[in-house]
């Protein structure tokens, strides 16, 4: 409403007004429309890139000086959006960090209403124990820890080992429906099995074990192994290259991780892909309500963001917040994980994309 | 961690790293692993009240002094949690406003993500238009807007009138899902029947229109008429009368607005329900994931969030913020229209309830 | 396959082939792989008219000369579809009796898996009791009694009064799904209330009983009174009238009798509707697979199936088999009742419809 | 009813009236309530074994007397019942059939909406084509063709090959639901790649393609290879031994055949599981509603099915109607594929277990 006209025996009335609104905790619409109701999505979070050097730089120097243990939990460094007023969050939703433990240290189990996945760009020799099951942590793997799974690590090799943690601690901490709970000092089972027990019952291609039937709300596997999702992205592209369906657009192989008792995504609040191109290869660009995080696996690329670009090389991160349009370019092929909050937007019916025609 | 032991050098040490840190915009989340990861949710927002005559005082004052029309949109006057650092949101998730209409006056129509409802207190003569369809207001009505629909009210009567709107724009704002467009100025239907058209196809009790199959992710009816939930409510306090099932709790009669295409809730964002209390009757003290919101239809009530008390009367609300036990108690019986947004933590799989044994 | 080449030689050891088959309890496909597999539903049940004044005349003498009690349960004369071999079938999945009780007459309670509703024709005075609950059953209403709830039937009246059973008894007998239980002999509950407490509690539209929550696998609305039916009906053609969507066809209002807690059938296995035609409207033809039943409940109609065209007027039946098309053409207007086996079909994906172009 | 009390007057106008129904196509209900209405299911199929020495011995007789080709269609004989009147179905629901392909033989494309899959118990040597998709059967292999896709089967080997085909032909037939469509006479692909493309896409443990999103009403893996069913098992087994869950019972692993995109089964009509038994193991009785049918892959066993004991080794069918209960018994240890209709009733909430207890 436009008050540029007011007398000023109207704009003395309008302060009382106002003031009186403050006074008693109210806050008028009109003077702030656009910003709460904005024509398409205007994040707060900006487009930002973390350099993988630097992460394990900073994680290794943490690992020298600051022990891991009950209280702190984890020695973890989060990715902190500069737009996001000083969070320690990547995304209004969504939370990236850098673990690093030592070698034969422990972080103690716990469990937390945040649903959890751990992505490994290199390294081995942790194993994260869920629920008493052993997983070992290997390159290239993806680790699923649902939400109120009792969970430690520890380092039973000789090296340290870093890996990116992803959660939806910024979602649940603003949402307020987030429990915690601490469990054991030390991981309930140190064994250091090849395979968990999950695994050896659920990642068995369309076979699902007849003691456990019905919907699970997340993924009963605990790790989804690189072997099984290089495989599957060589397939996409041999496929591409027999003239068949496969690839989500040319030169570009992806595949989703996913709950083997739904069909659907890993997590409720988590979706996590892995994409290979080739070389020479690019993405469409596409707007998606909802956030998204890039780390490059292995390979070279420019991620486009609106209208920043950013090189990025093996294990750095970027983020693309809500509604920008993102794309991915290489000279000489990359692979990329990747993790959105589509999921929440999905079952809420308020997920949109975007790609404009003619591209 | 607990760095308190920490020499002079190695403080040195500590500090560079965390000047490192800030500058690669990453967070260690050892410092604040309790306040990201509570124990149990630990609410920013604060438990208020908000007194009806205060809110009609000031939007008669907002009604003489500010127009309403295209930019501002709405003369809507949110109820602002002092928790909320100046954010105009009664809770995270759920905004709350008064919102006045002066005789012949006029609210552009528009459309936007945000779901929205209108629950009238008292008062009549607007009629609310949804994607070409009048919908009159009527003391104790409850109106459906869903996202994405276009709507606009127009007062037709001599006289103001004012209702509460509920929506769910602090969810969408702080989740970057939000998108507004402008309509007509005008309401595109200026009639002013008794029924909305989206009544007389909607509301036979469990009859659906052959011609609308399938399941819709909002409900279809416009408008929740005052004669039924008071006969719904009746209902259940007779049949517990006569020794049979229907009400919650004794003397606590409740019943919630649904989706005839599902039977869930309204819009999936946000529940909504009307609660009838018999004199001397009090609810069980609960603590649920998530906000609630309370407005007193009739009667006077005590209200208890927590280990706060509110008295309140017609009109009057309360809002209860996540895992903060609420109960209410009335003399002389109480009718009490409520709202949360709980469908989206079970979407999710993050809802939670927990009422305290040998209560 | 063609054997008509055989030579003497051949055909010996093709007879000892099939002689063998024989008494190993096998039988080749190839011999009626068009019978078992036909190109379109090819079903054995044929398009048949019941005349409504000769089944209440037959089940007048019923009521004089058959007691009604244990063991047979239910004074009820099935339509058996000429087409299946002496089956008390209307169809391959459904049942349709006519159920007549005389004054004072008690049917005992019992329970089955078998799904069940009622439909009346004319006439009143007659409880069903389902779980306790008396349902008073009157001219136009649509009792639902789902599988495996006690219920039983007795006339308070001085009267005799008869309706329509439907059921899914082929389909369990068929499928080998039937189980059956006793009750009492008298109905648990010989109150005569207007409306049944199920009505109370979930009879007004939109709104369910919170103590109720969850979805339900088959409605828990007893009965869909006649008043509402035709309200709705009469809206969509008011609707019609006046310029808005809400009618199937020009002419044609139709309403679903639905499951509130779901939005979808009543009962898993059945569909039921209420269709309207105005004077001079038809409906067009139409090809689904499965059965449909068509019963006049006020006015004259013709009802075209594949080649055959019946008359009908109050009272009156009819059947759909699988695929054959169907319509029905009125010159004063005509009200039916229907029912259907789709639900099955729907939740199989089995289910197809066809509407020939140009019509 | 009992009119054993009738005066020859009243047996008079008994038989007058039931005479008349005959007429107007009309069965009381009360002369055949307990048949139609059964306390518990009482099937009219029996028990039975079919002898695969039998049935390959037969095949091969069919291979050299009857060609395979358009009309006929395949070379199946399908395992008729005993209690089910000369059809040629092994339960109200189910067909089971051995097909025979001989060396270089090919059977034409069609596709139907019939749901179909094979296992395989010896040889190797043909590729069924599904829309064009070239699978490769192998001993221990499961394949589904789910209905309304084109499929064919040639055999590029010089060797003739027999597997199982199951299918919902029975159901199908008795429901009206059948369509068939011719296509080509030659498989539109001759290629014999070890692994089908299906394959490719959709047999990485928990990944599936970014390409093709959302839920199938369908398994879309063509076929489930013997080595994965294999390493399921022993996986189970071995983690009985290592003290862990994973079993159905002592000695007892058990997978399912699902449909990635749900977790469900593999077809909307048809479940199939894969059990292995270990030396002296034994399964705990159990009464299922719906049919099943057991099919030894390798070992011995008895199967006992209400009061019969049948003694099964590689390649014999056993059969279990509705509710009989059944289970197996082994010395040596057995593997055993099974197939049953239970999708139909869980998704009609008409299925049941029960088992004794004590046992």
């Amino acid at each position: 409403m436009n008050h540029a006209a007011a007398t000023p025996e109207e704009q003395e009335k309008l302060d009382a007004m106002y003031a009186r609104m403050g006074e008693l905790n109210l806050i008028p619409l009109w003077t702030q429309r656009e910003n709460l109701m904005p024509d398409v999505p205007a994040p707060a979070a900006t487009a930002n890139r973390w350099d993988w050097q630097e992460l394990i730089g900073i994680a290794q120097t943490a690992g020298d000086l600051v022990p891991v243990g009950r209280g702190g939990e984890r020695r973890a460094i989060a990715l902190a959006n500069p737009g996001l007023s000083g969070n320690a969050f990547i995304a209004p939703t969504l939370w990236a960090a850098i673990q690093y433990l030592g070698p034969g240290e422990t972080a103690p189990e716990h469990r937390h209403s945040q649903n959890a996945f751990r992505f490994v760009i290199e390294g081995e020799g942790v194993w994260t124990v869920v629920n008493g099951d052993p997983v070992a942590m290997r390159r290239g793997d993806f680790l699923v820890t649902a939400g109120w799974n009792f969970h430690g690590h520890h380092n039973d090799s000789g090296k340290p080992m870093a890996w990116l943690d992803g959660l939806d601690i910024p979602f649940q901490q603003q949402m307020d429906t987030a429990f915690f709970e601490e469990g054991t000092e030390r991981v309930t089972d140190e064994a250091t099995p090849a395979l968990s027990r999950g695994e050896r019952l659920w990642c068995h291609p369309g076979l699902r074990p007849l003691a456990f039937p019905g919907a699970q709300s997340s993924s009963p596997i605990p790790c989804y192994r690189w072997e099984h999702t290089d495989a599957a992205l060589d397939d996409q592209l041999a496929l591409e290259d027999e003239g068949f369906a496969g690839t989500v657009s040319p030169g570009h192989a992806a595949i989703r991780f996913t709950n083997p008792t739904t069909g659907g995504d890993v997590m409720t609040t988590l979706r996590t892909e892995f994409h290979r191109l080739r070389p020479a290869a690019s993405t469409t660009p596409v707007h998606e309500v909802g956030n998204r995080v890039l780390q490059v696996f292995e390979g070279t690329a420019t991620v486009t963001v609106a209208d920043q670009t950013f090189t990025v090389a093996t294990g750095d991160v970027v983020n693309v917040p809500s509604w920008q349009a993102w794309s991915v370019a290489t000279d000489d092929g990359v692979d990329l994980f990747s993790f959105t909050d589509a999921p929440i937007f999905e079952a809420l019916h308020l997920y949109r994309t975007y790609q404009q025609k003619g591209i």
